[in-house]
């Protein structure tokens, strides 16, 4: 079943040609929650340069709204898991990852690995389901799209490697850029087209904006854990709450637990904010953010300070980066009191370094030779033009292992220097032995 | 002296600010012949783009001409050395390359670190009579320059070594791109640039346009060495024109030596050609070069493929590129035949695989996100507006030699177990000898 899965695949890779005119069609392999935000920022502008996008959604299907999307074709494929079903293995994942010990490289490494093996199956058996779908199956093939588009986080395509996964693809998009990365090296079919979903602040609703402007000159504090967290303990919420009591600042928190007992009266709850705009409003002061990418992007964009309580994932490592470049304090959920939040906060509002490092990276993000977006659209049109992009493909990835590593040649080396040693040790011990005989003869 | 010309360029990066406006002012230290000619194409898009640009060159300068470059400012600095004397050291340098033995690569290696190091030492004696000008070095100096602009292969900056030199630039701009280089990995700081001088073919002049025009269906060929190459021996020449009075099509020959005796009626000698006009012509049907990176990407932009007789320097590997890319066959000047030289204007110009090849290069070339000039504009502006390209910078430069390879970390690890190893066995004898001690007492 799963070599099934891998020759669709491939099917579709070869049936790809680029349909006359310049518009092609496109076919995603999505995943959820902010996965899906991001790449359907991609999607949309494909959608209004004219291109036909078809996306793959299942029966159970949480986040990705067949209905809303406009000019976006929904391809729904029925499971036998329920949209329940599925969300809660989402909860569980996410509890289970924020909660972990992570005292141990080791015994974190290895609880990952068991969660994202979990994960795995439930993504494969629905694959299964998909590909077993024999209608659905030919009216893609018939459907002759030019390019897949797909999330790698959640691969089809049997179990599988990393490395065997980077060969496939024929062009990278990375959601970061140099003012999250570090520099390092990278390979030419990689594009970091990280904040592809930035842009200036839209007007606020008119009871949100009413409630930022009330701030003052103290301005405000915005405060998300991202689409996955919408609950936690109580004492966690009190915790929390009762140090945004404390600050001069309005707060927007975007929360659908029970209300805290110690929530100020400076302090009001949503359960949805639109975030990007808050950020870019001119009296944000601050942005209280779990660390994912495309929060933290925003945050970059509009330069403003962050506070982070990374919970699972790369969110960690996302915070470790901001940390590192001085535009952001970071707090463990489980772990931090009322006063580390609120120093947290009187840090990075009252602390002007923060503010400057982050507008440096802002202004790395907004100053490049082109958009991130632009770009992104740009490598996938190019695949469809032209049917790949072998010329930025590294010929490494059609190595095996001892080739990659020049064992062949080391090898064949090491064979060369080994027979000419057998050789010389046999014409040495001939001549030894030959001499050794005449002058037993001589004595003789 | 060679430690003042450091802090010389030292002491400009440090006064670099963006002026205000958008207008920088840039100095530039030029090499002569191909890479005047490649770096020109930026400095008159920055000059055209309202940039102050400064072109140091001394009084012994052979190609950058002074006068004619409308818009760039000289700083001509008075050497001992004469024209004609440096013109030779050029002429010298070339010959001694071309006619290099090559059949071994150790002694071939050492022949050209030789070269390279009489080379360096003539380039030196004019930076050390430039530092020495203490009226010019307090000119520059006042003249608070944003950007230094420097082709890598002058350096002045003592005797250096490859890293250090790429530990310095904020940016380095290379003249290739993935049609020509083979996918590598490469640092963020990298921008390939390859071709930023190509452009549409201009109408050449009446008499060229003529005898282009006369020849029919058949077409022409482009013949030139390059910018350095003015003659060759006789012999040569008049195999060489052996071969092109077989072909069916006009040939231009860039050539001011004598005239070869067996010089066929469809070949024109000329002193100069208007090259990338001529590649641009609908009637070219192949191009003969010896294979500098200008030339051959005016080949790969207009689609014309190659036959490489490269001489010295990156030629041989350009034209290897070019060969392995399908656009190109390879000949040697000094072994080739008429034959050879024959057949293989025959197999570019009839074999429809290296027009498909060379075309494909042509598409990559012209189907990028930006052109390859707004790019290398656009990151020298960048570190001018922002005083350097910090973010792009590996870490690695900072690093000596022995952290680069972990052996401080390794060294200490190692360091940890020799102690414990240290440690765990002088217990153990200790113990051992204790019990030795008691077993001898009680059988005592």
């Amino acid at each position: 079943m799963s070599m099934k899965w891998l020759s669709f695949l491939l099917l579709l890779q070869l049936t790809c040609y680029f349909n006359s005119g310049n518009c092609g069609k496109v076919l995603v392999w999505p995943v959820e929650y902010s996965h899906w935000i991001n790449i359907k920022t991609i999607l949309e502008e494909l959608v209004s340069r004219g291109h036909e996008v078809t996306v793959m959604t299942s029966s159970a299907s949480i986040f990705i709204n067949t209905k809303k999307e406009f000019g976006i074709k929904f391809e729904n494929f029925p499971v036998s898991l329920t949209k329940d079903d599925f969300e809660s293995i989402f909860q569980y994942l996410l509890e289970k990852w924020t909660y972990m010990e992570k005292d141990s490289f080791l015994s974190y490494f290895s609880a990952v690995q068991t969660l994202f093996l979990n994960y795995s199956d439930v993504i494969m058996k629905m694959c299964k389901e998909l590909v077993s779908n024999k209608k659905l199956v030919t009216k893609l093939q018939e459907s002759s799209f030019d390019v897949i588009l797909a999330d790698a986080i959640g691969p089809c395509g049997r179990q599988t490697t990393l490395s065997e996964t980077m060969g496939k693809a024929e062009i990278w998009l990375i959601r970061t850029y140099w003012d999250f990365q570090f520099p390092h090296p990278l390979l030419p079919n990689f594009e970091f087209v990280g904040g592809l979903h930035c842009k200036p602040a839209k007007p606020l609703p008119k009871e949100i904006e009413e409630f930022v402007q009330s701030s003052g000159e103290n301005g405000i504090v915005v405060f998300t854990l991202g689409s996955m967290i919408t609950n936690m303990t109580e004492e966690r919420a009190n915790t929390i709450a009762s140090a945004l009591a404390q600050i001069p600042q309005k707060v927007l928190w975007r929360y659908s637990g029970k209300k805290p007992d110690t929530l100020g009266p400076n302090t009001r709850l949503y359960d949805w904010i639109p975030q990007n705009d808050l950020l870019g409003h001119p009296k944000t002061k601050a942005f209280i953010t779990h660390g994912g990418t495309n929060g933290i992007y925003e945050a970059i964009y509009h330069g403003i300070p962050m506070v982070g309580i990374p919970l699972f994932a790369d969110q960690p490592d996302n915070i470790a980066h901001m940390k590192a470049k001085g535009a952001a304090v970071k707090l463990d959920l489980e772990t931090m009191s009322t006063r580390d939040l609120f120093n947290a906060l009187n840090e990075v509002i009252n602390n002007p370094s923060y503010k400057q490092n982050v507008m440096w990276l802002s202004t790395i993000q907004r100053d490049q030779p082109m958009k991130p977006l632009d770009r992104a659209v740009f490598w996938i049109e190019f695949v469809m033009r032209h049917r790949g992009a072998q010329h930025l493909r590294p010929a490494a990835h059609d190595l095996t292992w001892y080739q990659y590593h020049s064992l062949d040649v080391i090898g064949f080396l090491l064979a060369c220097v080994a027979t000419a040693a057998f050789v010389i040790t046999k014409c040495f011990l001939f001549c030894y032995r030959k001499f050794l005989k005449t002058g037993k003869k001589k004595r003789e």
